[in-house]
């Protein structure tokens, strides 16, 4: 009898479901991060906050953390991917908008007039995402999408804007998953345009993915079946003040753990560093123009400023990206 | 060395996290649930769904499944328990608000004036919803909502109001996490009035809560530490046309199970079942006077008429309180 239970027990353990898999440490944790202050303090803070009896030993159910998506997770030049996504789907789009070819600001876009799409401002890229992001059901919009990430290509590394994603990054996701951490986005982007491929990209279904959002109203055909369809209206933006707001809004508490790249991820910041018990808060420090991008303080994407001071101040961790990465891409490894 | 790794391996056994135990199926479900056709279609749906090689098959991430809360989950009779929340706050809080003793809607509240308090109609439900819903921080308002939840006591029953909770429907609950479902709450209620019990009463945590909310303002005090501050301005109301709206804002995917109510739900209702594949439809029809409440289409709270007609229509799972549960709360057990 007794074999038959140590077989049964065995076997059993074999067939342990993948979240219970996930539990198991790896040996070696953030392998592309060199071993320095910031891989150090991540691992340090990952160590007390999941060991039971440290005295700053988190729930699970507590350990949430968030992760801001341009220039934390992916790349964002030259321009926000967001946008090179819109500017796409307007080419894809003007055959069917024939009036686009002698209107601004499309005629200068379509004719690839970077300096008169410029001169068109802030009020021609509302028209762009208007015309790109709007009086489209949230399905169809969600086929685009994905239809976009596999064919467009950033123009400097001529590969898939989803592979533009940060290989250390990716890892840490995974270590604080592996060690009960509940992981979600946080980003300023459009929550229709990341949600498509951030599960199968950063293994974060869409319910864990915060972001602006258009108003989006439903509607029932004739046959009482509904479907949503996308307005041309603001509704949330998740950035700056509106990132504490977002969480509170959608998370419903506060991240113990959260990293950002820009001063737009300050107050999220701020707010995770806020709460009691040990925390963390992270930047990621764009300082490798040869693999990736060099900019902080005077950069139009991305700005680095007040939150570099703040971290400097309050000695959170800046991450070094040409010194503290090994490898940038995943293709790299 | 095989003994030791016996002896290993159940001792890891013993060990198996909560989640993967919770996904043992009982042997038999819903016991609460007189055997009929509701109990009969939830299990044959579930049974469909999860059976790999089944025509029905749903991968684990698509199981999703949205709840009304109030008539659904718990009762919602005389009136929807957040307004009872915002009656007795206004008692508390009127030791700090003397002039509320010759101020409508305050004074008729007060005075237990039901008669006086009708006459102010929705300014004053308005008047009294901000006076109690804002002007605290989002921590603030948790603790008050935690402290009524435990000194608060329904009129009728003399018992907390999270105990006023359906035990069949916990089972439902419990029932589909256990197949690898994910519950979510999306109600019309207010979202900072659900979360702060919903994980220990229903097992669903705040970030699988959707519901109403209002403005929430970020503002960081002198030591540049952020709170967050509720603002008496209505942000989205989740609820009728809503629902589907907030679904696709918070889960960002199309539920394939929903249950609710009333003409509330019927938008949820019927963006659920307007998807590709197998799919589930309930409504809890209260039929019980005798041990809960017998109303539908001419109720002022939890009106149930066209969505009623629908179900009827479209063979949707209507439960008849009375007739399919064998207890309604769970001190019945």
């Amino acid at each position: 009898m007794l074999n038959r239970r140590v077989i049964l027990a065995l076997a059993l353990l074999a067939a342990l479901p993948g979240t219970a898999v996930a539990q198991a440490r790896p040996a070696n944790p953030l392998p592309s991060w060199n071993d320095g202050p910031a891989r150090h303090t991540i691992i340090d803070f990952v160590t007390r906050v999941t060991a039971e009896g440290s005295p700053d030993f988190v729930a699970p159910a507590e350990r949430i953390a968030a992760f801001d998506n341009d220039g934390t997770l992916w790349t964002e030049q030259p321009i926000y991917f967001q946008l090179a996504f819109a500017f796409d789907r307007i080419k894809t789009l003007a055959r069917q908008h024939p009036e686009w070819r002698t209107k601004q600001p499309f005629k200068a876009l379509l004719a690839r007039d970077m300096q008169g799409l410029s001169v068109t401002g802030e009020k021609g890229v509302l028209e762009i995402m208007a015309a790109t992001h709007a009086g489209v059901t949230t399905e169809d919009f969600r086929k685009a999408v994905l239809d976009w990430t596999l064919n467009a290509r950033h123009p400097r590394f001529n590969r898939p804007y989803t592979e533009l994603v940060f290989q250390p990054m990716l890892e840490l996701l995974d270590y604080l998953r592996a060690n009960g951490f509940k992981t979600f986005v946080v980003s300023g982007g459009g929550v229709e345009f990341m949600r498509p491929w951030m599960e199968k990209v950063y293994g974060i279904p869409p319910e864990q993915v915060v972001g602006s959002s258009g108003v989006v109203k439903f509607q029932t055909n004739g046959d009482e079946k509904g479907e949503l369809v996308k307005l041309a209206k603001i509704e949330f933006i998740d950035d700056g003040p509106g990132k504490p707001v977002g969480i509170n809004r959608f998370i419903g508490r506060r991240p113990i753990f959260a990293f950002g790249n820009s001063d737009g991820d300050l107050q999220m910041l701020q707010w995770t560093m806020a709460g009691p018990g040990a925390r963390f808060a992270g930047l990621v420090h764009h300082t490798d123009a040869e693999r990736e991008y060099a900019y902080d303080r005077n950069s139009k994407v991305g700005k680095l400023d007040k939150a570099l001071d703040e971290a400097t101040a309050r000695r959170w961790t800046v991450v070094d990206m040409k010194h503290d990465w090994k490898v940038i891409f995943p293709s790299e490894k």
